[in-house]
């Protein structure tokens, strides 16, 4: 592969993301009541008014990153916004309540009333991610402050008690492993400590070497399968649950923890993460008749029971390119990069939609746009982003120049 | 249209409902803890064994009717594992709590342990179908008593106070009139209510009535437009919820309301029915590229969130075989026999499957099947039996013939 493909790939990334990014400038701020639209058309329009807690802290999380680390995106329009977006999430995600919780809402009216909340944990995930990065472009301590507070209760709901999320305990449903629980949870410690005091490293090392260690036990099948779902011990689960597989979630799990390894160095840590989560993907999830990552696949064989099993979803493509690109930065294996090729094709030629700017998130198994908008209760500016502003900066390392 | 031809389709139908009940009988009985399994693959092997309370009391209320109805399934077998699925609904299905309660589980493990609950009123709902049913077969009035106050239960869960089925009131979740809740809580009515004594009749009268007139405030848009979410005034809502069209749905109020008029006598609402309910899908949900009918629909043309929106599911074919046919029984209007010809055909020849036995459930928009399986979480022995032995019952009373 030689230097000059590296760059055109740079170039056309750089341009889809500068794309991307004005797109959600353009449609998403909500200008009366801060805080972002994400239900937004194949052209722009907004469609739907409702405010997805996830969406929100996330699309604050991806303008601060971009502000802060890539001087083209060092604009005050992303900053305010951010900003604003940042205060609606403070005032309006926690959920009201008489006595103090940390609980948010998944969902709120434009104006901020709480429509739904979620018995998981991922909406205050993404309030965490949001506030930590929002303090460092901001360097307001109090929301780095809140930022960990919430982080000691996520841990405390996963790690000790989870009675506070609202679930009825029942005798028929065991307490399992989920992957995207340790993946999430890792992926914050990440965010929390990068480049922060030592104080705070420590304070949250044995999280993160918890979470690799329950990342590492959907590695099932004598290592021929990442399973979504296991035991607490990591033991196979019966039935669909036990079976499923999601693609696109064990390459994302996959550069979790090569970023992880970045960070704490850790060859056989490496090494599992490609060989086991990023390389075999391509054999096990990729559709070898019309090309693109399958949703959901069961390891057995049978037809799993998400009615969106065969589409193929924007997300796991974005994850591929970012698992592909960093394993093949992290090795210098050129199968990697072949691999990186092909997803790379498939996903600009299907996905991208540059006469109206931004990605379709959802095609058909032959790989037609089914569901023909931007943006909607599961899709914001998130995925696309990380994934174009992550390669660009690996394309960077790789080609030798920061600029 | 010749009786030659409704004499050929009684003929198939009586076929296929003689297959699909043979599949269920010969597949979904669990001989060990009572009950059925309902995730069963395309050649009737089961892929996992939990089972959902909407599907055991809607099997359960299915054997019965047969059993009762139709002398061909006048059989013991039949009898036997109706009873034996009624057991295990009666000794696990309601959750156990401190404190008597009345709330049915969602999904239980295949010994009857509760693993999911719904904050919702379907799995009393079928529960008591199943009770009713079952009681009118067995004759025991402790089973009928018991449907008859778990009805109570839910008439004010809807009507009353909805806090006992979990759901926590938040500022942003208005109350609104989803048109599931009347239709279940109308054929609920009419379940318990036919060839009972006139006291229940009575005292389920106001209740009907109520229902009937929610499932009226869903026609929307100057009468255009069935609305699947309406407010609790019957005025439209915003957003995607309130944008929402489900027309095998509307095709399946269409045929309650026609069902209730058969009971009540009532010629405007029979022309509702048919004009807005019924004739009308044809043009705004059938595909006319490549047949069949659309799962969901915008009113306004946006693309639907739901991911599944353009496929084609079994059940809202099943509904429209019986909508059409139902009204072109009452009124004899040869276009909708035209219509049912129509759907007939795409049905039989895209969802039966009669190599192996049962229907595939759901298709691509193309027509291709898309999850092979014959019963899953939501798929089990309800709409396409129920279709098919309404279908031929009416089809007797066309052709003149009850045998």
């Amino acid at each position: 592969m030689s230097a000059v493909l590296l760059q055109q790939y740079r170039e056309e990334i750089r341009t889809e993301l500068d794309r991307v990014v004005s797109f959600w400038l353009t449609y998403s701020h909500d200008t009366k009541y801060g805080g972002f639209f994400t239900c937004i058309d194949k052209k722009g329009q907004v469609y739907d008014d409702l405010k997805y807690v996830w969406l929100q802290g996330r699309q604050v999380w991806m303008y601060c990153r971009l502000y802060r680390t890539m001087e083209r995106f060092h604009k005050q329009e992303i900053l305010q916004a951010a900003k604003a977006g940042g205060e609606f999430l403070r005032q309006f995600a926690r959920v009201p309540s008489d006595s103090p919780t940390w609980k948010c809402a998944f969902c709120l009216t434009k104006d901020g009333k709480p429509v739904k909340i979620q018995r998981s944990i991922f909406s205050e995930c993404f309030y965490i991610m949001a506030m930590d990065e929002l303090s460092r472009v901001t360097g307001d301590k109090d929301m780095q402050a809140e930022a960990e507070q919430m982080m000691d209760h996520i841990i405390h709901w996963v790690r000790v008690d989870p009675s506070e999320l609202g679930r009825t305990k029942l005798p028929g449903d065991e307490p399992m492993n989920s992957m995207a629980v340790p993946m999430m949870l890792l992926s914050l410690v990440q965010q929390l400590t990068e480049e922060r005091d030592q104080d705070l490293v420590e304070k949250y090392r044995e999280t993160g070497h918890w979470c690799v260690q329950k990342i590492l036990q959907h590695i099932q099948r004598g290592g021929m399968a990442i399973l979504e779902n296991v035991s607490l011990e990591g033991a196979e689960l019966n039935g669909c649950q036990g079976r499923l597989q999601n693609p696109g979630h064990a390459l994302e799990a996959g550069w979790f923890l090569l970023q992880f390894c970045g960070t704490h160095g850790d060859e056989s840590l490496q090494l599992a993460a490609i060989s086991k989560f990023i390389e075999p993907q391509f054999q096990r999830g990729w559709d070898k008749e019309h090309g693109g990552f399958f949703y959901f696949l069961d390891v057995d064989g049978h037809c799993p029971t998400q009615l969106e099993w065969s589409m193929k979803l924007w997300w796991p493509h974005c994850e591929a390119l970012i698992a592909l690109l960093m394993a093949y930065n992290n090795t210098k294996k050129p199968t990697l990069l072949d691999r990186f090729t092909e997803v790379y094709e498939y996903t600009f030629s299907h996905f991208s939609d540059p006469e109206n700017g931004e990605w379709f998130g959802y095609l058909t198994q032959e790989g037609k746009v089914a569901l023909d908008f931007k943006g909607g209760p599961f899709k914001g500016f998130f995925h696309v982003p990380r994934c174009l502003y992550m390669c660009e900066r690996i394309l960077d390392g790789l080609l030798g120049d920061k600029n």
